[in-house]
C-alpha cells in the first residue's frame, strides 16, 4: 500500500490472475486475445517450455522456451509445471516459477491451452485461475467462419466442426461465457471480467495493510 | 434462449444475482447505492419485512412490508426469510419468495443489510450472492465526513468512528473491496463488477439450450 502524496490516489498491491480463454477453432480466441493483449499493458501471455525443435523464425524464450527431453522430465518430476502435455511425442508444459513471479509483481498472465490444459490449472491454481470459454453465435456462423478462412473442401470443414462441436463440450467447466457476435464487443467484456476480478479481495492482497493502518482491528 | 432475427442478436436467459454493498457509516454505501438504482435498471431494492410500527410517510410494502410479530415468527418458523434479526424488540426480516421470484426473471436484487445479515444470505443463497464492502480512502477522510455530515459535537464523532472502524472489521468477509475515493469511479466499479458477474456461467442458465441447438453433447 501506498499513498501518492500528489494525486491523493490510494495504491493497494495486489495479487495477477492468472486468464484462461478457450474456444473452437473459429469462434475468435485469437482475435480477441491479440486484442487484449495490445490493449492491456497489464496482461502478459504466458511463454510454454517445449521439447519440441525449434522451427525457422521462432525465437528461444519468446515463441517457446526450448530444452531437450530430460530437462523436462526432471522438471515433471519435480512438480515444476502448473500444466504439461505430450502431443505427437513432443512434451509441452508451463512453468510454475516464472508465472508465479509475474503475478507477484501484480501484473496478469494469459494463457493458450485447451480444455485439459485448462483443468491441470484450476487444480494447481483454483484461486488464481479465471477461465472464460468463448462460443460463436450459431453453428451456421461457426461453420461459415471455417469456410471463409481457408477456403477448404465441404469435407475438411466437415471434420473441423466435428472437432468443434467436441471442444464446444467442455464449455461448462469454465468460469464466464462469452457469444462472440462482435469482437469489439467480446474484447469489451474480458476487460470487464478482467476488471472486476482485479477488485476481488483475495487479488488486493494489499488491502491488509490499508485497514491496518486506519486502526482497524482484524 | 431466444435469437432475435431482426437483430441477429442471440439472448441468453439469466438468472439475477443478489448484490450485497457494506460500508461503514460515512463511507459512501448510500450515495452509490442510489445511483445505481437510478443508473441499472436490471436491479431492484429488496424490500424487508418488519413488526416495526409504520412510521409517518412510509408505505406499506414500499419502505418495508408491515407484519405483525405472530406472523413474522411463523415465518422465521417455517424457514420464510433468507436473513432476519431483532433489533430494539423489532423484528426485521427478508422473505425468500420475491427475491426467488425476481432471480427467476433474471433482474437483480440489491440489500441493504449489515455483516451479520450478509453473513446468513451467504450461508442462504450463497451462489448468487455476489458481496462488496467499501472502504474509505482514508481514516481521516471518514472523520471529516462524518463531521461535515451532522456538525456533531466531537464526542459524538468519536462514537461514530469507534462503530465505523468496528463494522470495518468485516471487510474480510466480502468478495470485492472498492476505496471510495470518488463516488462516480465508485458507481462505474460496483457497475464493472454487475456486468461481469453476469457474464458467470452459473447466471446464464439459458446457456445449456443454447449450446444444445448447436448440437454439442454434454
Amino acid at each position: 500500500m501506498s499513498n501518492d502524496k500528489d494525486s491523493g490516489a490510494v495504491t493497494i498491491s495486489r495479487r495477477g490472475l492468472m486468464l484462461v480463454l478457450s474456444s473452437p477453432s473459429g469462434a475468435g480466441k485469437s482475435t480477441i486475445s491479440r486484442a487484449l493483449l495490445k490493449r492491456d499493458s497489464h496482461i502478459t501471455m504466458s511463454v510454454s517450455m517445449t521439447t519440441r525443435p525449434m522451427r525457422p523464425g521462432e525465437t528461444d524464450g519468446e515463441d517457446y522456451i526450448f530444452v531437450d527431453q530430460d530437462t523436462f522430465d526432471g522438471m515433471v518430476a519435480g512438480g515444476e509445471f502448473l500444466e504439461h502435455a505430450t502431443v505427437f511425442d513432443n512434451s509441452y508444459g508451463t512453468p510454475k516459477a516464472p508465472v508465479e513471479k509475474v503475478l507477484g509483481q501484480g501484473r496478469d498472465v494469459l494463457f493458450d491451452v485447451d480444455w485439459q490444459g485448462t483443468q491441470e490449472l484450476a487444480s494447481n491454481a483454483p484461486k488464481d485461475l479465471v477461465s472464460v470459454f468463448i462460443l460463436p453465435p450459431s453453428i451456421e456462423e461457426l461453420e461459415r467462419r471455417l469456410h471463409t478462412r481457408a477456403q477448404d473442401s465441404d469435407e475438411v470443414v466437415k471434420k473441423r466442426m466435428a472437432k468443434a462441436t467436441s471442444e464446444m463440450s467442455h464449455w461448462s467447466d469454465y468460469d464466464y461465457i462469452i457469444v462472440n457476435e462482435d469482437v469489439d464487443e467480446s474484447v469489451a467484456r474480458v476487460e470487464t471480467i478482467l476488471a472486476a476480478e482485479r477488485l476481488k479481495r483475495i487479488r488486493q492482497p494489499g488491502m491488509v495493510d490499508f485497514v491496518r493502518a486506519m486502526g482497524v482491528s482484524q
